[in-house]
């Protein structure tokens, strides 16, 4: 009962791959995050793209093993362990799984939410996701998403400490919002320890790489395509891909879905992912940011191979 | 470049088609609109369910010839047309694509949006694409929207006269949505024409089988599957069912999404449309509505033809 | 039971009122309202202040009887017919007397409020309150109205017809309003109806003096201290007042008392009333508006002389 | 410069202040607050009225030496000895002093606000006036508060431990404002401390006799009546009042104004004072509260008193 079809030939996927980082390095627009110095510091040039194929063929040019802090990007793979840890009703009753119509950082979402849920892809939902982490310390809690997100990598992801450093001291507005959820119940663990585990997710460390075969688990119902380990179960992939196509890009979440057709999730350490279900998962690296605070290139790359590779989950042919 | 697939044997489809039926025709939740006299009087047992393939086969049960009105149903098929008529950088600009994250008529919607614009599938958005009706009389637009809606049905589409003298009786908040679009410049003709044209629209009658091949339509790059006439434009498509994934639900969008995976579209005259991008066209009528303004059953039917007919876009496999 | 105290003395009070005259003169900061064209080729530089004693004594200096449009500065003279009328609990439940914290012109006011109404002096406010003037056509209502505001004033105001006309053209925002007003049973006669008398209103002519005169009727427990007509029963006069302190300059309310101390009310033509109970009205004209639509110099005359006229309901000292 | 009149001669305003009482008191509409354990269990019954005048005469009646906890009654007197310390444009510069139109506890409100400033009579405004308390310490900042308090009381105010035990247990709400004013640089010392500081002035405990004098001190320029001590200038109170007579209660204070006419303060304790420059305070405790979370009773007799002991602000006679 699913959707088939599946990439170009591998030599196709290879040419167009090279052709989007030849066509956009020359973008220079854009420029860094500067909510933190360690986003700040990183070379603007750095840029690496990487396809992974569900049959676990990779793809990838430029700056694709560079690592770089995986920010908010972490959302839907949380969401995702979370979801498959207490399935997607409760994770839907505890969390929400609808457009808020408001900025990631936004109390007025909570607020006017009737019972103070969001949607996993904003830092509320996101915040009160990794507060559900099974554990009963801080290490326990840690240990499920650290290694959680390694699995969904391949490999183990290790954190940025700059900016872990950096984000621990000026995360106030994702303070209000944990003390918001829990003025309204929805939050599940105390509300600094959190923040605190929150912060340390976004700052791990993913290269394009690493995004690529992420999104490709997801694209390959939750099997990762090079390790082989059923990282989360088939049906959790979908109910990731439907809060990434309702919340990705935030408010600008039906731009991207009217440009590009695809699930997907930007961070402002550059990185993006999407997901094409049953062919591929795309990552790519290139820190600077339009101003809603995504990837100028990112986007460009993703758009194009959307196109080129026939991924768009939204057209048909007549002849088709 | 598409996305390949088809839908299970015609005889798998129509089994599913009837099992449906008979699986949910005893639910007796919800309860006709009361927005309108004429809406109340349908009877509620109605119940008729049509999925149209791509390739013209028709599998339909119950009801699905008996007429009601279209309401907003209407709203991705005028989106299309005009969509296709200015282009879809010029259909975003003039109408906006993203989600609001305010009910469907809401005002706060287009006073918090930076220049007035919301989505198509909400009625702000709606009234303004109608607005954009070519023509240079009344007569004029409203052959246009009659016209290019019948098309998609495949027939003529005739008003609903009780409907229709309803709503226009009672209008006010799209009349508030008008000429609050004229203050600012985002509504493109004579305000009380555009509201009189939407409310003509919305009076359509359809049946679940014209929902279904209008909806196969947009599957189908833009080909009536029957008639075979070229509607619209094959990417007109992909633009529509964004701003559908995006909207068509409203503040439930994510939701629908959640649950079905797929771009649908309810009415509170009973309709229900779900496209699967070149697969096929499903349209359901059953007049009780749930809380939030949808058809119970016609919500229950679209999940399970999702799952049960593999259109669900968002699902992949590891065995392929 | 009422509060006692009076003005200085005549000559202190002349001496003041030429002071300020000559003191703000000089003040070119701000802008002509650009929103009718009638309204921005007004001279910018005509000046006039009025103050009206509750004994029926005048202190006009400069052009305190040039005539200008009221614009919103009719709104709290209406309110009093209304709520005399009615009676202040019909007013409360059919107006709403606290702060929106919206603009004057939001729709997202009326939409958030429970039911509907908001505060008389935001436009949403204002219009209900106009469609409450009795009568069997529109020729009856607008007697009322413009008969109640001259008993104010103490002479017959006319109609501005450039500003009208303007107006009329241009009212799309009103309009919206109306209709959403009416969609949730808080106007009270045709909305479209309630517009034009609105905008009508809104187009009587006065001058500072009559501003002076209609702000000290509503201090003299609604005599007219000129005429000695008892224009809106003493206790009115209470309702009135308080719904300006509420709302009087809109979101900035708390700005102007935080300042002066005083109920008042402005208008982008220019004008500006304030009220001392028991003592004075307050007219000043000046058309160059800030940054929120207020007179940059009747503000200033208000402040000047609200503290050294004694008039500010808030001060108190030790001494006295 | 300032308005004169008096309070009724002694005997009167005896009889009328034992008349509210006896009037009142068989009133049993409202409950307790159940926000607090401490709230909760405190008898329902009690019920004290006292009227402090300028002139240091006291009128009590019931039980107006009952001690409770002051609650958000701490708000208006906080904000005056800020604004005495730090000055009027100093004061609106940091804290704001408009109406936000949302509830009390608010995040929608800072997050709207074009700074982040609110309102000093409002969770987020109160909260970043207590941030402002001088000391190096904690214990220096709760020095000047309390003491502060105190010689408005005219005696050693006390903290009510559970009270403070109840709230600093449960404040999240405002520990999300904190760190939300903190995310706009709108909180003026550590936000956690801000929190304490706010939690252990809101458990002071005062009786009804209390606030009246509290509130005779806003009347007579700053000196408390009994004690004869300048607690803040004279220019100070005109500040003070203003604010809470934009936010003193809540997104009803037009309410309260349109009914009673002058400045006035409840907190979930039970009490409620009102201010009449020149002539007196008035405390009232009595603890059922309304939907609002305003003292019932309160209410009553300060409008009762309002009215009877011509207090209100707004009201004038033509033969006055």
């Amino acid at each position: 009962f699913i959707s088939t079809g599946g990439l170009p030939p591998a030599s196709r996927v290879g040419e167009l791959v090279a052709e989007a980082h030849s066509r956009f390095r020359t973008v220079e627009l854009g420029a860094n995050s500067t909510v933190y110095p360690a986003l700040t510091r990183v070379p603007s040039e750095l840029f690496g793209i990487c396809v992974a194929g569900t049959d676990g063929e990779i793809f990838s040019v430029g700056d694709a093993d560079r690592e770089f802090a995986v920010m908010s990007v972490s959302k839907p793979f949380i969401f995702a362990l979370i979801c498959d840890l207490i399935g997607p009703t409760g994770a839907r009753e505890r969390l929400g799984v609808n457009a808020t119509g408001y900025p990631f950082n936004s109390l007025t979402g909570i607020e006017r939410s009737q019972n103070g849920r969001t949607n996993p892809m904003v830092n509320a939902g996101a915040i009160a996701t990794t507060s559900l982490a099974p554990g009963d310390s801080m290490d326990d809690k840690w240990t499920f998403i650290s290694e959680g997100l390694s699995r969904f990598a391949g490999r183990g992801l290790a954190v940025n400490e700059d900016v872990y450093a950096s984000a621990s001291e000026t995360n106030f507005r994702n303070r209000s919002i944990a003390w918001m959820l829990a003025s309204r119940d929805s939050i599940y663990c105390d509300p600094a320890e959190a923040v605190d585990l929150y912060t340390c997710q976004c700052a791990l460390n993913v290269s394009a790489r690493d995004l690529a075969v992420m999104g490709a688990t997801l694209a390959h119902g939750g099997v990762n395509p090079i390790t082989r380990e059923q990282v989360v179960r088939p049906e959790t992939c979908h109910y990731t891909l439907a809060v990434m196509l309702t919340g990705g890009l935030y408010e600008t979440s039906g731009d991207w879905l009217y440009e590009i057709g695809l699930p997907g999730k930007s961070g402002i350490g550059g990185g993006i992912v999407t997901v094409s279900p049953g062919k591929s998962g795309l990552g790519v690296f290139s820190p600077p940011l339009d101003d809603e605070g995504n990837s100028v290139r990112g986007q460009l790359v993703a758009q194009f191979l959307s196109q080129r590779l026939g991924l768009d989950l939204l057209v048909s042919s007549p002849s088709g």
